[in-house]
């Protein structure tokens, strides 16, 4: 039964947030954004070739239903990538990865048509890079065809992104009670284009972080665990930030917790090689849950994935940390700060999370 | 059978590193862009509800396969827009419009990394608001279900969209030959994540258009059709800017022309009520078509379809003007601009192509 409920261990995870164009009318005037340069780039994927020749002029209709492929390519599988650099900008740019179902969307708003991270990290000078992942959004082209059902579910993730427990809304949530911001943030998702493939996704941010060179990671949900492979494989990311990972964190192998129980089940987290794991060691990692994770296993699926990911993520910092890492999770009710969904970034107190969030990466000399 | 057909190339293109983040350093370095607000929101779209009740202790993984929907919303169909309002903004918004296969990522950069029609309309002062549409790219959440079948089909785009005849470009092309400027076109396009629907698409930009008030919309091929019917629709759009627009002009009923052969079968072009068609008479509007457009039929499918359509706007543009209207068809090797592909906005010669049209703009007073 609690295989039935909780399937997917690994692969967690989540999304976020949007409404908009009252922004212009409700919110205060904010001082203007300098922006020196923005654009847009796609990074990784792989190219797809049919076996044939290419003939222009016969190979004629200009539709593409009933198009032959001889001889033709498909470029896919890569990340689309939008960015923009502030004047003054500081040195290491910040890469923000959505979760699952979202896209760069859930940076650029938030559901009730505020400021997202996109805009509130360029007013504090960092480069902003938002991505789009494999497969996902305006990176939607795949090497592999894929099937989109389209089933209503979003009264599931109403309560795994734990606005509250439908329909109610948790009564201290941090996400605005009007309608309209809910319908902005289920419009937020989007759907895979392709089979899911976290390794297409480790190599297209890999790829991004050689071509940007040094800079900070910044992950959510889903991308969580592909985040600790790439910030492993990659040592151009100094810092890695997680927002609410899923419970898929790397242990060295030998180390992995076996006591992590999810729905009643065993889960046990993913190992890699000592040497490996011990990049994860070299630089400073900071992870965030919100509120409505309770302490004791709960029968809500809503919050009962999240009390395990965090217990998990515990075990995770301690271990390395005692092989001289410098991990710290932070339970954000447990530092007075109430009422966060599975989306802190866009959250309503999402200014206060991002100067929580500021405020380590000077700590860490890492502005 | 498809693997016969295809082999994967794993080739994990390292794209884009000269093209992009080379921006910063090879540009002459730009004015900054100041901008008062930017963010992102959705607009339009339907409902899906399934009948039933949701019990959210019950209803229980949060992995949506195999997720019951009874008593569950999708909220999909929807135009997802991303803005950005400069400081001393001008009255007008321009709101863009991508075409087939594309994505807002069309307007953000250019195959070779320069700045894109986003930017430089910003330089200009103008709000600028880029839709994806329903259906595609960070608006990919559809309310019908869909298959994407990954087959190649480039090569046929190559020439569809006139950057010469596969595997030879046109000579004078506005398209840098650096290979990765081409790999990077490949890889802006999206695929459709469900039924192509020009009514939710129309739908969508119609109400953008009532939520912003009046504005400009630009359209590209596949949108020019559905923008003819949104300027119908609303009169909040004050004047329509259409790059090579398909084929799908709307002629008043009796006044289609019948005399258009396209590929050696007639083709007409779709009718509206004199009424509706009349409300296209009240705006200017411009249409612009790049080169290596034949005045004689032509057996490469590439340049006919551009030749049918050329001539489309051409006896459309009369019949709007017969009518008392302000329409005009620029084909711009006439005008002495040469080279350009099915993407002027983003050629090589682009900025000449925004001051052609901010020109225009300024003609008819809507700057």
């Amino acid at each position: 039964m609690m295989n039935k409920y909780f399937t997917l261990l690994i692969t967690v995870s989540l999304l976020l947030s949007t409404t908009v164009s009252s922004n212009a009318q409700t919110s205060k005037k904010q001082t203007p954004l300098v922006i020196q340069e923005q654009g847009s780039f796609a990074v990784g994927g792989t190219v797809l070739k049919a076996a044939g020749t290419f003939d222009p002029i016969k190979q004629g209709a200009y539709h593409p239903a009933g198009v032959d492929p001889a001889g033709q390519t498909l470029h896919g599988d890569h990340a689309a990538v939008y960015y923009q650099i502030p004047v003054k900008a500081k040195k290491y740019p910040i890469v923000f990865w959505h979760g699952h179902g979202e896209s760069s969307r859930c940076w650029q708003t938030t559901p009730d048509g505020r400021e997202g991270f996109q805009t509130i990290f360029l007013r504090k000078n960092y480069p902003v890079y938002l991505i789009d992942q494999p497969r996902r959004g305006n990176a939607g082209r795949s090497t592999q065809s894929g099937t989109l059902t389209a089933s209503p579910d979003e009264q599931l993730w109403f309560g795994i992104f734990r606005i509250g427990i439908y329909p109610d809304y948790y009564p201290n949530v941090q996400f605005s009670k009007d309608p309209k911001a809910l319908e902005q943030f289920y419009r937020q998702m989007v759907p895979n284009t392709g089979p899911y493939d976290a390794k297409l996704n480790i190599e297209a941010v890999d790829t991004l972080f050689n071509t940007l060179g040094k800079g900070i990671l910044v992950t959510h949900s889903q991308s969580g665990g592909p985040g600790w492979l790439t910030a492993v494989k990659n040592p151009n990311i100094k810092a890695v930030i997680s927002y609410e990972p899923g419970g898929d964190f790397v242990f060295p192998d030998g180390e992995a917790p076996t006591s992590i129980v999810l729905g009643g089940r065993t889960i046990t987290p993913p190992t890699i090689p000592m040497e490996d794991f011990m990049k994860l060691t070299k630089i400073p990692i900071i992870i965030y849950y919100g509120d409505h994770i309770p302490d004791q296993p709960s029968t809500n699926p809503g919050q009962e994935q999240w009390r395990a990911f965090l217990e998990v993520a515990r075990k995770w910092a301690e271990t390395v940390n005692k092989h001289g890492g410098d991990a710290t999770v932070v339970h954000l009710p447990k530092v007075g700060i109430k009422g966060n969904t599975h989306f802190p970034f866009s959250d309503l107190n999402n200014l206060e999370i991002a100067d929580l969030t500021s405020k380590w990466l000077e700590e860490k000399r890492l502005n």
